[in-house]
């Protein structure tokens, strides 16, 4: 495909967080171009974020609706390729549904949607179509993340015994949402959030990585969520002990309430020979212990990473590589799985790399399971 | 008292680990002689360390009863005034009983016994006598412990919510025990280690030091032991889900077999206004988050630290201490109250700040109910 | 202007370094579109850069002269805007003239040029166009510098007294011109570098930035160049001390045989009240020391940043920003002010806050200062 | 020689910063017992510093002079072997020269003398006597520093080519003297402390370090001396360009006006395969890259250090040590020669490990050197 492939977005406005992140990681390769958008439910928004955006005002719609039936109607050699939602959770799935029937590939922010039985539609209707669906679980984007997993996969570390992943945040630490921050707002709130608050927010992304890295799923849970700040309507605080299907078990901590803590994501995974530690503030070092020689410290950009890592990463060594770059390698992932597309030849996700709908019903299950686990008096709680 | 402490020893021969360091700690503030000890169940052992300690061969002992009983027979300006008991785990029980009953205080290495049962008799003898008892939890020795604690009393950091203590080591990974190492030896051997293997050897710090800086009693526990090394009779890993007295909760992980990892011991506490992290490997320095404002970076030796933590500080900042400056504080606590005893009048311990029977008696309480909760099905168990 | 600027390139073919980290920059933010380029003195490479890129093969040209003179010709609503200069150093003059006397704004990869003399006629001809030169001196893009220029100018360290800038990388510990490195062949090379080899790759990044962070020019240097490597034909290798206008004194380092040393940049400057450092490979951190209370750790991101250093921040605190988004600021702010460009109205670069054709200047005379004290017995040289 | 050895000293009252320092180092291992001292110039605050340290108030002298005159007439088995002078600079060459010409060994506090006469002096009477002399450089102590020597000396980093040392501090940043400081008065003012400043107190030991670590000397110096705080009489602040031997070259500062710093000496020494880092503030953490593979972090402690550390470490890694343990290899290796001393056999020092005469006159040198350096105008000046 000699071209650049065509980006619609739902969601995403001015005001928005998420919006700006995705257009800004998928500029960077020069590989995209945004061409249309329903940028907001208020249609005034939507066309003030167009024009922002030097966007041809008649692809700018007031609902993704009206864009997904307008751009099907467009020459091939126009029409939009996918479409990236990044609407607040609760209008995750309603976009991704109708885009998939409409015929477009979908790359959907995380949580793939409201709930898990939307997720599993979402499943089916991909399995269908046979159209790709993206999901944003960013970290996993970063390199040395994908250099982890690598040395997991390759034994480097031997049998893996023992998992410690960590999401602290602060800024849930006071009640946000009553001072009319719109971040705060929906995120706490059940009807747009859905039925977890941190653990789905965050605590979701600690578990992707911990599976991605380990190569093993999560098989039991044993759960504590609070509710911390008084009038919080959702858990912002959630720590749980967990088992994996090898055999191994450890720790996932996931809260907002964690003062003064930014966007503190880490993990430490220990097998028989050594462990590695990676913390996200700190994308670009992998610290890697050993039983019986010096810890060594893994860079992003160097030679002697795999080749699975180099595929991701932009600049040499010491020329630090960031948040945008790691959410850009989603992009860049899900877009060579684009332009490799043929109806009716199924893609694998795992060969680009990219998280799919099997990781975004995972995530819910993770959720719903959490949930559940912890409002029981039994210890376990079976994760499927 | 113008002169010397003076010191007897049990256990601590030549091949021992913890023994040089109470007498190194003993040595650095020029206040504890050493004078006797009884220092093997191997009377030649005794006798060649003694030799190498400079003792006069007269003072140094086949068992500890003989000790203790010569030693009191000697007139009081020779005769011991403390014995520091550093044999293995079983034998903390027997020595400081007697040599409380002989009148002597007594500075036991930790944990205080082999079981609750035995630490309670201590506790009644040690009420009964009002001789002083210290034990060693050395990582409370350290002037930024010291200077967290303040920090929480003060309320800098706002009410306690949530609290991370964790004490990984890797140096159990192998079966080091089936390889005729000593110290490997006894500590997983249930005969004389005790009902717990990692949670009593580590895991009872990290409670110790978590309740210390908090000043909050864990009152529930729900834990997962794991013996993850084939072969190995105790368990080599903890993890558990914690809930304060004050409401907060948080996470215990005291592991031996996180692979390549020396003894970092580390605990967060997060507040309603801030948090703050230290980590014994790097005691100098302690992070403090703020809600608003820049992360601070606490260190050792500045003016700007608390009282209670400058007692405890020798050299200037940027001059490091370390694990022996540490240890050596509690001697140096300990010692200030011996110095201060009189009969009849009863020493307050946290006044000295050293870690007493009492703590002997939690620590004890912490094990047995954490490898309850191990091996119950509930998920929650009361810590009384 | 309501649509996004049109950019050439000259330089950046497929083997290039630096011709993606342009493009990558450029295209972050969206508010850029490369349009046109002559990539390469090999029209084939040219060629197939053009369609790696998704051009308009009509706008890939063989020669820069060729693609200034038809971007001429081109309407209003197509012709480029401006023009980045990414070739080796020796072509950084040629094309950047040519540009000017085109019509063309300019953003010049650094150094501006290959001699002062070239500088200087740059600086002349864009007083007479009165068009915008930019250069990418990248690392005083990073958000943090800019808030470690903004510590300086409002006296929080109080008045200047010490700076050490140092620049160690270690790639060319070896002779790797001697094995067909491309990037080491061109940079050791006096006809394609200029005369300085690591004083001009490396040396005149640190001293940009230490005399944009403290605002202070320096004014005598005491220089050692060394080509440390045998058979190197430029030095690779420099240290010196330095003056600054306002008394204040310090040292440069710049080194590409520091063997290990990725891109290791890093500044530390020492006020009358206070000290900061700053490490370009954590540039998200910098270190604030006080005289009197605890150190404190600025962080990108943060709320409590000066405006001017939002001003170029993308992601909420704990989201890294990295060396290419430190890139897309210098495009930012060159961007910005080719937006507001109006003939015959002379733009300021310091207000939008990019360095300009007197930074490049100013490299070149360093350099041929720096080489001079080199040489001399003498202890200082003046630059002036 | 079965028995503790007996330390006499000169200074180190109770306000006395080193002296303390000196007898907690002399006091871990329990191979030394202070048994005299002539604390203070006043007879009041000897006796009361004597009667602190549970002396024997017989034992506690008015004057040096008194003490080695009265110690020289006791029976072998009481006098003390060797006296440790701990008094201001200006005071260290009397009391040095008169204990070894009345048959004691010398632990002196770093400087060795007033000036580079005076430490030839001793040098001669060194010689003459046979006695030993051992000098407090206090930094090479530290375990990680003997592996860094080890390291290079093995050539595992090739030949060196680069070396970066520095020791800044901040506590002179302000007229501290003006203020009645005591440390801050004795060592400003040249009639006590020397023609140097910074460079004698502080840049002495940096220069050490590099000449230990790197076993090369210092061949030529090129200084910058500054008396950065208005008032001040000597330089506070020092940089130079250096020379080694072997033809490597670097830079050296000291500067004691780096507001905020604490005691931050540190050292990087690059090889032709590698380059290692270490840093006092921490000390049991040592970084080693490499040119073709991930940097490793060597750390106190650990079974993979050579001998030559492993003779200096007294705690398992990851129970860190600190100051005073490296001021007490100082007395270790000092109190080994000590003990194997015999009249007519000369000891050498470097098989001890602790640095002796040779480095004090060395020292002196350099304070000479560079400051004769700081007031020419030309370049490099010669260091013998």
């Amino acid at each position: 495909m000699k071209r650049k492939l065509r980006m619609g977005m739902v969601g995403g406005g001015l005001t928005s967080f998420i919006g700006p992140v995705h257009r800004k990681a998928a500029g960077i390769d020069g590989e995209i171009e945004l061409v249309c958008g329903a940028f907001s439910i208020h249609p005034k928004e939507s066309i003030e974020t167009g024009q922002a955006l030097y966007l041809n005002p008649k692809r700018v719609y007031n609902t993704y609706q009206e864009m997904f039936e307008a751009e099907k109607g467009l020459p091939a050699d126009q029409r939009m390729d996918f479409v990236s939602v990044v609407t607040p959770n609760h209008v995750h799935f309603g976009p991704s549904k109708l885009a998939l029937e409409s015929g477009f590939h979908v790359l959907v922010e995380k949580p793939i949607a409201f709930s898990l039985d939307e997720a599993k539609t979402l499943q089916k209707i991909v399995g269908k179509t046979g159209l790709i669906l993206g999901l944003t679980h960013t970290y996993t984007g970063y390199p040395l993340v994908k250099e982890a997993r690598q040395m997991v996969a390759t034994g480097k570390l031997g049998k893996i015994r023992k998992v410690f992943v960590e999401y602290p945040q602060g800024w849930l630490s006071t009640l946000l949402e009553g001072t009319g921050n719109m971040q705060a707002s929906w995120r706490t709130d059940p009807k747009q959030s859905g039925m977890g608050g941190a653990i789905g927010d965050i605590g979701t992304h600690a578990a992707n990585l911990a599976e991605y890295i380990t190569g093993q799923k999560i098989t039991e849970v044993c759960a504590m969520l609070n509710a911390v700040v008084k009038g919080r309507m959702l858990d912002d605080d959630a720590s749980m002990l967990i088992k994996f299907e090898n055999g191994a078990s450890g720790v996932l901590i996931a809260t907002q309430v964690a003062a003064g803590e930014e966007n503190n994501l880490n993990i430490r995974v220990y097998g028989e020979k050594g462990g590695l530690e990676w913390r996200q503030q700190d994308p670009n070092t992998m610290f890697v212990r050993w039983l019986d020689r010096p810890m060594e410290v893994i860079r992003t950009g160097q030679p002697y990473l795999s080749n699975e890592a180099k595929a991701f990463i932009r600049t040499p060594a010491g020329h630090p590589e960031g948040y945008l770059e790691a959410f850009a390698n989603i992009y860049r992932a899900f877009s060579r799985a684009v332009r490799d597309f043929k109806p009716g030849k199924k893609i694998n996700a795992a060969k680009y790399d990219f998280p799919d709908v099997e990781d975004g019903v995972r995530g819910m299950n993770f959720v719903q399971t959490v949930v559940k686990s912890a409002s029981s008096s039994r210890k376990w709680t079976t994760l499927k």
